[in-house]
């Protein structure tokens, strides 16, 4: 077997419609990019459930793989030749970028949400497991696929070459709102990368910023903003996302009640049975596997599972009313009560669904689970500056979440003959809280 | 159940990264959109195994649907109230534009040619069968569906309807080159869309265009011309293709032999059994049920099926070399012999695939299977005059069917230890036909 | 004379960069942009000295008006038929966003501090005086012309019809930030306004936004303050600012004193002489004529007029620090008495500028000069709700005036052979105050 | 003075909206765009008169020149390394691009035919005589300026380097289409540039194209013919350049009369006097100052000066029918003594104005003053072959020489009262040949 990197003969791209090309010259990288494990990343949607919303963001994981890719490249052919830079770093860098979301599985966040999974613990062992991908890094050196793992993992030492893959302003995110908004086709998410690019240095422990750019640091974290409220919380993906959810929680409980499948969730066992899901098991589940069994399942005999799987497969989703705590406090036993009795249960129908997101922070004291560095500017000065210091807008929605809690429903049996009374007692409740529930782009 | 067209309350909108936005007023269409006939085709890839070559590919027909219905919608729009023009017709165009491919199964151009099966088959059945489209149709009375279908068909008798779903310049093909170019990311396909609407005008027979806008006429022609070369007939995407079909041919070969399979192909006997498929089992077919096999088959005992399923799941894909059947005639049973030698069956491993387009044709009399309507201008003096006779470009290209002939087989396997003299001499026979064997975006 | 407005024959289009087309159905219309008034408006930049920072910004007001019309144009189209929309303003309409800016003179700002001349002034004189485009709008009505000129002043009834052409959401804003965007280049200015003019309704007393559209106004208004402070208030655009400035004040003051020029400032002379500017003078003043003068005077004899000239043409512009009073209280006579002391006249080469912007306002009582309605949002229960109530976005920079002082300065002469001592004084002042002295994209 | 060139201490950037940012390393380079004969080219139009029809094409030579110096710094970059590249030529190369076009004049093309002059020779003057831009080369070494024009005229030795400037796809041709499109707002013009970036290889006596890349320059072939048919030859653009020829003839006609001007031609005076125009001359001469005496002009008494300087500055231009030298033959001498009769002087109102264009050419032996290299592959093989050998489309259109021939006249003249039996005349023959008398977008 070969060891170490080669520069290939003639450099490889592909097109791409976001970065216009994608450059490779390493061997290394080429013949990552060809595991099967990487393969599998084009069967898992970039944005789980949304192609129900946007029928246009059908891309892949794969396609932003190596858009994070190409930009990690970009930004460190801008730090070749600077202090702070560590050229022997590089392979690394890109490595890490390519891979840093090679764990994620089908709609990783129901299935994580459901079967208490964690894709990143996938991604160290399939960094570091018995995998084609190990055996492409390991070409570098035997600790080279635990150095991979470490940074993507942020418990690298060299902090700098983590802030690239993960920190408030890096590759991954940069490449990510373009992507999705290119694929969804909103507005929003356009900013000017190729700016940011050329402001950006490495310093001892984080990439920073020449304030000279910091107006291009604001448009894209207002684009970041904005693309949380309009594309990834957009309720019509999360009505899709609830019932996905509620899927999965359905074929657990019948799994574990003994129900006996026609069409058995072999695939999925390794979730919810004695025996832990093997590596390789989980690298067979991919979205085609899932929707097949949800296509399946649209013939099985319960009634809950089966309705389930026919609204996501023809998208006939929940319609939804804001939900507010305080307001629902009294009406909630009732509401629950009502559905009971005009037989809809509320454990898979009457769903509550919450989002928040944090548009930047300048210090998260631990307490978030994924905490990511604040974004410095290098002044006139040379000393650092945190970007909400200097900035405006940044400062005015810095540290603010944004919390979003809606209810959701299967509206149309609400309109059915039958039970008419309790039906319009839950409308009438419902109604009492409408919120906006119509959606229009 | 409610008959005829209503108007929404408010229209609709889709975001759609290639139009901006879809609209849609009337009921009728709306209710065609949310049949789980049509939502089936988000489970179908506009662009078959082009994903494979250009990640950005992974575009379904769903989404190109919409685009058709909407050029169709905006092109109606600016007829209104012409000559030639009937109004009536309105709905009629617009279902059949949003229609024409619901027939479509995975990898339709594989499981055509393998199964001798044909989309447009099923696409009438669909509209005119058991189905919630035909329902939906209907309530524009009994003989709408049959009327859609008609249109899809060509057999409609007004042609000018049927010209702007089928003809050298309608809405199917402005959608899809645009489409097509966005989603690959190619910088062909580009062509003023906004202006060819503005000089379409309606006719007795078809949509013609009036002379003013002939240069944007010809950069539509330029771009369906780069496209087929570019993207459509990529070689990569054709090594993919010739692995898929060969899987069904295996599938086939091994079902009629007996074979037990571990998975068994359930999802595709009804095209190679005595009962032939019915209309509720194509519907079940879609690209995540075919991946689904796919995946399953790479642990099936048979050496060939396996291979060439791990092939297309993990893109390892065939080398090629241009075919010219005049210089392989004396080495092509050699070859054969060869291949046999050292133990690969040419029947799989060996394959040569064609490809050729006709970018604008004047007049195809009778011979082909998809006679389109040629495209003709409307000159000052208001006669009529075809495209090619104005257009020196056209001319140029018209009638001339460019074919391209390319064999596949899997040069990594002629690299490997053992019998190195027959595949030395395999070598030297390929190599001395070396087109183009590198393909560099 | 023809009277009344007549449709076109056939519609006719420009070409536009940033609206695809601009379409124009009445004579009315066409027959004004023909005037030669409006003409005239293609002699004079939309961004005045912004060419000398942005290369591709030499866009002229003719441009934006053109796009302004075309704005209001698709705004109204989609009024046509809701309550409040009184449809005989429509050509009101159109002419007045058309004309809205026909009174301005070559780099109107500048000219207008120096000369204590107002554009709007002439605006009203243009539309209601001895033209062409009086004659064309008469054919309306007598009282048209007033009429249009009232809109435009904001003193027309329907402030419906006002708010079109001036609020803080109006054509006018809209078709600039995009146009500007688009020549500069820049990657801010973007926003989503199909999606604003699909949510904008008509109310009572001016165009209102459907509260589903509240992102996308967000973001128009965040295009605003990034377009501010990256491209109108650009500190080198304001460097040529300055000299143009001074140019005029020199010319002035030269006139006065009884300076005998080489090349007389006969098109200025209305702007200091006893005998005020007669319209058809006004009207001959544009950029190529000032720019004429400007050539001319590189070679008069005054050093100062000659110098500030050759730097126009040549761009060879002053340098700049930061310019914070306290800090410099104590050296600003310091600072003059060395540029005396040195040969430098301060009054034409040390000169403070200062911009300030309000991004967003929800009320400003009565004391700007340019009064702006605040943005209205609709909600689900259809009262109405001012903008920053809803967002926090524009709450956080609502009302809040962001002000920047620069002080300018012939730097390439500190660095010349004589009088060190105190060109390393003034230096050392300067220098104190660093400030970003080093302007990057 | 400091000799030699230094790289500057941070790289310098321009906003531009076709490249997105021009990158400027070298001091040579910046120095050369601060000169004040490279500042001029801010005063002359790209386009000359076409911004009368598309009114977004306001874009200057200076525009365009950073725009071909940015695409040689791409070209060179990636032949860094690569046979047959000299990397001492890359100052040489750049300096050429840089100031290709500087010798342009206003309105180049009127003034060439009407004055015969020559924008070349007027080139070398700037580059070798006494300017700042010969100053800044020479810092180069004494001969650097006279080899720099020698690239320009095409007679340096090697040819590589003269290719990238001009031959038939070079710096300058890849600019202005995609600069003339983008401003324009035309579809056209579009190509891959970054792709054909890629597949340029250097050669001994050219740059040329490896055959991957052939589609590509084919779509670049096929975007320099529609922009010329679409923007380049416009009718309504030529018929403001033969208004603009027509006055320069009549100012020349009236000065050699002796008639007494109001506004004396004094910048124009070289162009036909004895004593020839000096370089200082040329230089102060500029669409500013162009535009400066038409302006003065429409007070002249001559009535057909002033009559045209009305129509250029308030775009009242001539109708036109299509010409076709046979027909007219017996009709000419009629339609003369016709217009002569009416009081209309042909000389300067019944114009013909001819365009052609070869949109590729693989050989003009000799005859064309403007000879390019034609294209060539590189074939796998490493044979070069000529583009059109290659590629049908090219073939199809290559050597073809199109030609359009078109009379303008002032047609608003012939609806006028009085003689209308000789207008009505006039009108027949002219509407026996209609051609296309409208044009649209």
């Amino acid at each position: 077997m070969r060891m170490g990197n080669r520069m290939l003969e003639e450099e490889k791209v592909f097109k791409d419609p976001v970065h216009r090309y994608i450059h490779v010259r390493d061997e290394l990288i080429w013949d990552l990019i060809g595991t099967k494990e990487f393969q599998r990343l084009r069967r898992i949607r970039q944005l789980g459930t949304t192609f129900l919303t946007f029928h246009g963001a059908e891309h892949t994981r794969f396609n932003h793989s190596l858009g994070v890719y190409e930009i990690t490249r970009r930004i460190i052919e801008k730090f070749e030749g600077r202090p702070h830079w560590v050229p022997e770093e590089r392979l690394l860098c890109l490595s890490a970028a390519l891979l840093h979301d090679i764990g994620h599985g089908p709609f990783s966040h129901s299935f994580e949400k459901v079967f208490q999974t964690d894709h990143e613990w996938w991604t160290r062992k399939i960094i570091t497991g018995d995998t084609e991908v190990r055996e492409v890094l390991s070409r570098m050196g035997d600790d080279f696929p635990q150095k991979v793992a470490d940074v993507i993992e942020k418990t690298y030492p060299n902090k700098l070459v983590v802030s690239l893959i993960s920190s408030q302003i890096d590759a991954d995110r940069m490449d990510y709102l373009q992507r999705d908004a290119f694929y969804t086709g909103v507005s929003y998410g356009h900013f000017d990368m190729e700016r940011i690019l050329r402001v950006m240095r490495p310093m001892e422990d984080q990439a920073v910023i020449k304030y000279t750019g910091m107006h291009a640091v604001e448009d894209y974290i207002m684009s970041r903003y904005q693309m949380y409220w309009q594309v990834y919380f957009h309720p019509v993906t999360r009505s899709a996302e609830v019932i996905l959810s509620k899927i999965l929680q359905r074929v657990k409980a019948l799994s574990e009640s003994g129900y006996s499948f026609r069409y058995p969730p072999v695939h999925f066992e390794g979730f919810f049975s004695e025996k832990p899901l093997s590596l390789s098991d989980y690298l067979e589940l991919d979205e085609s596997v899932v929707m097949y069994y949800f296509h399946m399942w649209q013939k099985e005999e319960d009634p809950i599972l089966k309705d389930l799987c026919e609204r996501f497969m023809n998208r006939r989703l929940f319609k939804y009313v804001e939900f507010h705590q305080e307001h629902f406090m009294n009406e909630w036993s009732r509401l629950e009560q009502l559905f009971r009795k005009i037989g809809i249960d509320p454990d898979y129908y009457l769903v509550i669904d919450s989002s928040s997101d944090l548009p930047y922070d300048f210090y998260r004291p631990g307490e978030e689970e994924e905490e990511r560095l604040p974004i410095h500017l290098i002044m006139p000065d040379n000393r650092l500056r945190e970007l909400s210091r200097e900035s405006d807008i940044v400062e005015a929605i810095s540290g603010k979440k944004r919390t979003d809690h809606k209810l959701y429903y299967p509206e149309e049996w609400l309109h059915t003959p039958g039970a008419e009374k309790e039906k319009r007692e839950i409308l009438h409740i419902l109604q009492a809280h409408p919120g906006k529930t119509e959606t229009e782009f």
